[in-house]
This record gives structure tokens, sequence and C-alpha cells, in this order.
């Protein structure tokens, strides 16, 4: 088919659709999806983050939404394509109070994905390019206010005089990227972190730490990394950006601050918070309240036997500042993702003695590998060079419902595994208990359905093969001794250093600790999908559980995710926080039930 | 004529002249120029910013500079076009030594005009997008060294144990837009300057300064301002802006450093200058030394008789701190150019009681026609949607020749005149002597010529014109008296302050004071383009007199100019630092003769 008869099917598609919308016709709207179909919708018609998979489930969706979103001006943009009998392309729309944009997939004439996400309010657009402002005012006045008088004032006043309608709890790249995008609408906002500085929450982890993914997956939101960027920025380079970003910026951050306490009153519709910072405490008042504490939650600390009589020195791997203290001590890591892999070669590269403890199998993907299969398509320099802007990209893979993403992504690793048997072959030799997912669709469906179970590999897997990280797997911990750890096969390591790499609680930890334990199973499990796959029990969600959306508490959002995650969806946590200041009608459609607490 | 026909005509002249100058036939070569014809090259044929007009100054140059360039593989790049009888287009070409761009216009089939410019020097190009590093080395190695220990080596070494190759005097915009340039040639740089940090050479300035040039002009190399930055930066923004810059780019930058002294050793060809920092004295080595202390040079303090009796307080506008003080006190400004009347509108801002003298006329351009009129083609919103980016409008500015500018220019202003014909007729009734260049050229060619006698209005040429600002003009100062101003016309203005807006001298007075008075009438004159013009003494020199390029004392550069210049220029400047470092030979045609000191 033909570029042009493409683009045909799918405006003839959208103006079918757009005109049964219109007159609320949910029956012929509904026809026009097939059988297996999925609408996934960003905030435009259902003020939630929502997949509707099957015609039932549109149909329902539909129904409740039409009347509030009124969806008009459904208009191809740029040219359809079509390939192995899918049509598809982007379109934009309308609805009663936003701009947005689509892409649709067509399978024949019925329709098999469509993405709908809010781009604006209208009325409330974002000023920049042609509509920028000017900076100055020209003319004369007096008493002139300066850009440094205004800034000066609110940050005086903004959490004392004045309260932000924001309050960010979290000022790593998921706090101050939301923070921009909320300034950028002109919601006053505040970000409180416990660190000294903004960049910080990098700087202080261990030395050898680079981010795992590449430049082009990492840009924060307006302001890219120049083209010089490294592929795999440095713990503290990009510590330096996200402090430098912070300040251009303009955000009201408050650094070496801790929040202490957070209650919800349901009559005034207000959060009371209360933070310490410089040794006071201050009391805020928000009307919303945005955890950003990192997806990872609360570390998780295992209680095992002994662990208070242990001589030396233990700590949780989000604690551990990095080898430097430990040449020739023999050092015990317990867990093997990628905190426990990059913390064993740390310690290796100072000259430690170093066991990996492995508790149970874990997928492993070499980064080359990885970076060029796995994103390459969108997010590389050859995908920058075809044209697949950032944001391009991330609504290419928004696109995706999840309930086809794995299925996605198996071809993708059984091409890795062919690529890399070699690899794989001199890791099971070791001992290395290693998988590939529990439906083989290997590491980003891990890291969306448990956020854990995998290594991106950088050079430690090459360790352990050669013996140079001693690696002890298919063993449990049964206790700690005073001098070490004894495992299930009897065996003991003798250990100057124990680092418990075994990962993070859900989000909602937070919530339980910050507002009460209540709230914290109100709201219930964060991240996952519900796959019912390990770490991941059903039902299926068809959406990250409580992420960047509405939750079962009132005025309680939770923000996070990799860099990319954290920049695409900030967009549309920013505009359900400024349409409800607004007070733009917000109806949420299909707030999830809880399943789980944790 | 069509696009294709252009674009074959100018493919013809570039294949024609490419074999002339490949087989080194220079009568060819120069026969296929108009009589009438400019060569501008930047770097990439004569080492030196050089314009040569008319057949036998191109002839004199290719006869000078050919066998060592050896240029080769002229070729169109992208396509031509055509437009009253004028053909232009951009070709790229190599040199023996490095990759350039260029630009041709041709009438009929001889060239007009003909830019070539340096890009890159072969072997040394800078790692960027495809060829950017890697950021993490994968693999496992002992003792590695992460980023910031290598970023914290350098720092300590550099200056100490480890001498510059460049040291930059001034770490204004200019000083570390050229500074970022050297860090990706690889290009060991110190900036030193007075300040505490970077940005304060804008945030200590008078409180309502604004950038008078908007931000599609003004951004720095490798990091563009963000869509939403706005029109015209307030001072403190872009003080927040160059600090960031500065850290981000990695720059080795003291601070609180002063440069007391320098002199050259031409045996051991190594500057020694004597900087103090933190109350030591340090001597660095560097091999060449940049002073970007401003294109303005020394404040030119007027030596009136009676100033030292004065009660109140007088100081030059580079030291004024704004109006702050000034409630119902009585001002004299001494002055009627840009900071004349920016100070004249924040004191009145202030409620002072404010008169500005104006000793000579001015040329005024209100800023939104400017802007429209003078800078819109090539550097505004709609430049950037016509695809006119930053880099593109930087060349096609370079592709005039000074000796042709002030022709474009007429028009231009002619225009403004229309325009703006009330205000004008407004200011001139209240007393303003207005002026639009020696030759109606208007701003930009007083700007280049002299640096000076112009306002561009942002509002307080309204104020003069209603009388909010007093305005004496015609008159000179006779002598400062105890309580004010004294004038020719022998009135007298009592003063609470007086505020000498009398510009600055040539930058080579930032040699004479640091190296020696004899280095400084050595070099001679910096900025200006012998147009015998005001100000501006001839013979024509065709260039900007010693900026961005070779001067008379070897190793002692100059740099600096606006934002646009800064950045652009900095590109050749930071070439030819990169080619003497690397040792490449550098042979400069065209060191200009001195005939002014200052």
């Amino acid at each position: 088919m033909s570029e042009t008869a493409a683009s045909k099917r799918l405006s003839k598609w959208l103006s079918v659709f757009g005109q049964a919308l219109k007159r609320g016709d949910v029956e012929t709207a509904a026809s026009m999806f097939a059988k297996d179909s999925y609408w996934r919708d960003l905030v435009a018609f259902t003020w939630n983050i929502k997949t509707a998979e099957g015609r039932d489930a549109i149909a329902a969706m539909l129904e409740a939404t039409l009347t509030s979103a009124r969806p008009e001006k459904l208009r191809l943009d740029g040219a359809a394509s079509e390939a192995d009998g899918v049509t598809e392309g982007w379109f934009t729309f309308e609805t009663h109070v936003a701009r947005g944009h689509g892409h649709v997939r067509l399978k024949g004439d019925k329709c098999w994905t469509l993405l709908t996400a809010m781009n604006e309010l209208k009325g409330h657009e974002e000023k920049a390019g042609p509509t920028r402002e000017k900076g100055v005012e020209h003319g004369s006045r007096k008493e002139r206010q300066t850009w440094l008088d205004r800034k000066m004032a609110e940050e005086a006043e903004l959490g004392h005089q004045r309260q932000p309608y924001c309050l960010i709890v979290g000022g790593g790249q998921a706090g101050i990227g939301l923070g921009a995008r909320l300034k950028r609408l002109g919601v006053p906002t505040m970000i409180i972190d416990q660190h000294e500085r903004p960049g910080d929450q990098w700087r202080k982890r261990y030395k050898s730490l680079c981010l795992h993914d590449p430049v082009w997956y990492d840009h924060m939101p307006y302001l890219p990394f120049p083209e010089h960027w490294p592929v795999f920025s440095p713990k503290d380079k990009i510590g330096d950006w996200l402090e430098m970003y912070t300040k251009v910026m303009e955000l009201n951050y408050w650094p070496s601050t801790e929040c202490r306490s957070a209650s919800y009153d349901e009559k005034r519709r207000e959060w009371t918070v209360k933070v310490r910072r410089d040794g006071k405490t201050i009391t805020l008042r928000p009307k919303q309240l945005i955890l950003a504490t990192g997806m990872s939650g609360v570390p998780n600390l295992p209680n095992f036997p002994g662990a208070r009589r242990f001589k030396g020195v233990q700590h949780h791997s989000s604690q551990h500042p990095g080898g430097e203290a430990y040449k020739g001590k023999k050092c015990v890591v317990i867990g093997s993702n990628n905190s426990a892999h990059d913390i064993c070669a740390d310690l290796w590269e100072h000259g430690a003695d170093v066991t990996m403890v492995q508790r149970s199998s874990t997928h492993v993907a070499r980064s080359d590998t990885l970076m060029e299969l796995g994103l390459g398509a969108l997010y590389s320099e050859a995908a920058v060079k075809s044209g697949i802007t950032t944001e391009k990209a991330d609504m290419i893979f928004a696109s995706i419902p999840y309930a086809l993403l794995a299925g996605f992504q198996v071809p993708v690793y059984k091409q890795i595994a062919e690529r890399d048997a070699k690899f794989y072959k001199k890791l099971e030799k070791a001992g290395f208990m290693h998988d590939w997912g529990d439906d083989d669709s290997g590491l980003f469906m891990k890291y969306l359905r448990r956020g854990s179970g995998y290594y991106i590999d950088v050079g430690a897997s090459d360790l352990i093969a050669e013996g140079e990280i001693k690696l002890k797997s298919g063993v449990e911990v049964t206790e700690i001794t005073p001098k070490g750890v004894r495992l299930s096969d009897g065996s003991e390591l003798s250990a100057d250093l124990i680092v418990y790499a075994t990962g993070y609680g859900s989000m909602n930890g937070w919530a339980a600790k910050l507002i009460s334990p209540e709230v914290g199973e109100k709201v219930g499990k964060c991240w996952g999908l519900g796959s019912n796959t390990r770490k991941d029990p059903g039902p299926w969600e068809g959406e990250l559980r409580n992420m960047w959306k509405p939750t079962r508490q009132e005025a309680l959002w939770f923000h996070g995710g990799n860099l990319h995650q954290s920049r695409h969806y900030s967009r549309y946590l920013a505009l359900q926080m400024k349409a409800r200041m607004e007070n733009i009608p917000t109806p949420v459609y299909g707030l999830s039930e809880v399943h789980h607490v944790s």
C-alpha cells in the first residue's frame, strides 16, 4: 500500500471515528475497534493513565468519558505508513479542555491500538518559542520589580507566607523534571530533599556508578544534553547537571530538608506536612503531595538471624560508599542484580576479595547489545539521525500497550541470546543462574513488572566468569555469624564487609512511613503490571500501579521511574496538577482497585 | 533562473575554481572574480581573519597562501538560489589540514563575494554525536579513575604542576565560550576572573540591566538556551546561566583571581603571568595569552577640572550599582549612549531627579523595530521556523564583507526612520541631538566602527521626550564644582550623584596595563574597521582590528564582542590555538599594520 493510500485509510478511519465520538455514538465508535484491541489513554479522556482492552472495555470507557471529554478535530498528523498488514500514523485532536496527540494502528479497517495523550490545556499553554516571555518590560515605571526581585520575593514567601500548590518530596531527576514542568505551567511548587545539594542523590552513591541507560534515553524536559554529552553519564557529572538544571529552571528547592510527617485534611482538602529544615520544623500546607522518593521505595533490609552480632561493617547497597576502604578485605555481597554486580566490580577494582551470593536466578544483558537491539531503534544516534526526536520516541514507546509489549520483546531477547551465546555459556559455566524472565521477555519487562531481577552488564559478568568475583549461587543465607555469612549449603564465608544488595520495597512504603500505615495500605502497591509473573502478582492491571495518576488517597501522587519515564510521564502528572489548580473538572475514570498492599 | 540552474552554475564555478586552485593557477583563479569582489577568509587559507578586496588583492592572497593551504574538494552544499542577478550558495572544501565551509555569490559568471571558513582540523575533530565519548569504560580494571577522579586531579594540577596551554583573562561570556571550545578541542586552558562567581560580570551591574540583543542572537556555543528562555535575558538570569555553563562545560575557572602582570619570553615562547588568587601570588606560564576582558576595554574616566572637590558620589557607569540609594536625589549622568540611557531610566524609576548631559549626537533605534527590521531575518523565531539555525545565521552574516555591510544597512535604517517617524520627531523636539551615523548606516555599523554612539531604546527615550529625564544637550562639561556640574553654556547642575557614562578605551589598554605600554602600542588599537568615520580613523582595514586573530605581539590575542560575535569567532580563535598546540604550521597572511595606538 502506498503512503498516500495508507494516509487515506487512516484519515478516513479518524474522520468516521471522530464523527461517532462527536454525536456520542459509543456503539459505532466501539465497533470500529478489532476484537483484540487496546485504547491507551494518557489523561486526555480519562484523567487517568488507563488502557482499555477489548471492545467492551473500550465501549465502557467511552460511555463514561465522552460527555465530559467532548473530543473533536481528529486530524492525521504527517503521513501514515503501512507494513505487515498494519496501517499506522499520528493524529492530533482536541477535547473540551485540552489539545492532544494520538497514534493509531489499524488492522484492515479496524483499530488494533489507539493512543490518546493530552498535550496541553487550552488557555494554559506553556510559553515557549513565539510566545516566550520578553524578559524585560520595555518602557519605564517607578519601583519596577526586576527578575531578581521577583525571584527573591518568591523564594522568601513560598512555604512561609504563601503555600505551594504542589509539594514534591524528593529532588532527584524525577522530582526536578516534574518541578520544571509545573514551573512552566505556573503551578507554585516546592521541592524538598534531604541532601545538601541537588544532584547529591547521585554523587553520594558508590564511586564507579554511571547511568546504565544511554544519553538519548535520559534527556530532562526542556533542556536536552548537549551533543558531546557522554553516552553513559558518570554519577558526579549527572549530579552536576541536575544541580544546574534546578538552578536554571528556577525551581523552588529546599535542600537539607527532611519530610517528617504528612496528613490530609479531607475537609480543607489540604495536606499538613511537617518538614525539618536547617534544624527547624516548618509546616507546609500544599494542596497536592507528590512522592518522588525513588521508584524503588524504602530499602529492603533482610532480617537474617545473628546480624546484630556481626563484627564487621554491614549495610544496604543504597548506603554503600564504594570500595576505597576495602583493599585486601573480604567482602560478601548478598544479591545478584544491578547494584550487587556494580558493587562487586567496584570492590574488586579496589583490590578486595569479593564473593557474590546469588540466591535466585538473574537475567543479564550486555550493555552494548542491549543498547543496539533493545533501545537502538528509538534512542540512539541513528534514531536521532532518522528524525526520531526524543519526544517522538517517547510517544512511539507509549503507543504500545503493555499487554502487547512482552510479545514485542521476546524476539529482541532471542536475538540477544544468539548474538551473545558465548557470553551466556561462559557465565553459566561459572555457576551463575541465568534466566530470561518468566516468558523470555527479558530485561525491560522485568523492570516494568518488578523493578528488579536483572543486570545490565558493563563488565562484572566477565569477572564472575573468570572467577575474579567469587560466586556462591543457589544458596540462601541462613545466618550472619560474628565473622561472616553462613549459607544454606552449610558453608561459611568470612567477611569484613557485608553488603545487602537486597533491593527495595514498593513506593507506598514511603506513604506508610510519612503519612500512615493506613494510607500506605489504602493506596496499595506501586509499580508492576499485574502480569502474574514472579514478584508481580495478578490480577492484570494493564498499567503501572499508582504511577503518575490518581491513587486511592485523594491528592497523593507517586512520581518516578527511569529518566525516560520521569521525563515523559511528568508531562501528564503536571497537566493533572494544573487542571486541578485551575478548577478544571477532572473526572477520573477507572481508578484502580487495590489488590496488594506491598 | 530555476534552483537547478542556479545550482549548476555554482557547481560549475566551484569546479573550475577548485581545479585552478589545485594546479596553483592563481591567474585563472583570480580572473574568476568580478572587478569589485571580496574574499573573506576565516583562518582557512590565511590563518588570519582577512578580507581581500578586488582581483589584485585576491591574487596576492592566493599567491601567498595556496602552497600551504592546498585547497581541494570544493563541493556545493545544498541547493543554490538566485535573486536580483546574484546566484548564491554554500559549499564545503578541504585544505591540507582542515575541513571548511564556504559561501559564494556570483554576478553573472564572476564571483562577487566569497567566504571561506575553517570548521575543524583534520585528525582533531571535536567528539560529538556519533563520536561522543562513552562516559564509562566498560569492563573492569584495578584502580580505575572515575570522571570525578580525573576532574579533581586536573583541577589540582592545572596552574600548579601542569601549565595551561592557554590562559584566558576574563571569564565573562566571551572567555567561557572560548574556554568551552578549547575544552572540546582538548587544549588545556585556564580562565581567570576577578569576580567571586562566574556570571558576576552581569550580576554586579545596575539592577535594571537586561541584554539588549534577543535570545536567538545570544546562544552560547554547544548549549543553546531552552525554548522558553525570555527574549531579553535579565542580568541575573544570564549570570546564572553563565555560572551553570562554566560548570557543565567543565571549564578550569579561577574566580576571585586578578591578573597582575604578564610578560612574554621570546626565547622560551611562553608567558610569565602573575595572578593574585585568594591572597596568594601564583605564576602561570601559558603558551598563549588571551585577553577577554570586555571589548570595551578600560573605562574612560574623564579628567574634568574640579572633580576631586565634588562632595557627592561620582563614578564611572561601569561602577554604578543602580538607583536604589538615590530616591529624591539629584543625579547627573554625563553621556548619552546605551549605559547613560539605562542608568537615567533606572534612576528615574527609583524616584531620583535625573539630568542627562548630551555632549554629542547619538543614534537611537527602538528595540522592537530594530529586532524586527535589523535582526529578524537571521535571528528571530521566524528565522528559526524557516530553518535558519544559529550556525547558519552566523555564517550568512559572516558572508557579507564589511566593505559592503554599510551599504546593506542604509535601507534598513531608512525603513526604521519611516516606521518610527513620530518617535524621532518627539525626541528631537525635546532637544535630543540625533543622528543615523556618518553615512546613515545606523546602529550596527556604529557598533562595529567605534563600539559606541547609540542607544537601543527600551523606554528611556520616552522619558526624555516627556521631560521626565531632563536633558542638557549640545553642551560640554567645563568643570565639576563641589556641588555639581558646570556646563559650557554657563549653567550649573547641582548633583548628589554624577555618573560618567563616558565609555571605554580600546582593548589594547588592557595589554598596556597588564603587559607593558610598549606592547600596548605595538599591537595598537583594537576594534573598528578603519572606515574613516567618527572615532574610526582610516586607513581601511576591512576587518575588526586585532580581534580573534594574530596580533603584532606573538602569542597575544584579543577575544570579545557581543554574544553573537563571541560565539561565532571563538570557533576560529579556538582552531588557531589548537593548531599551534599541535604544531600544525600556521603561516599568517596579511598581519595588519598598526596605524593607531588607541
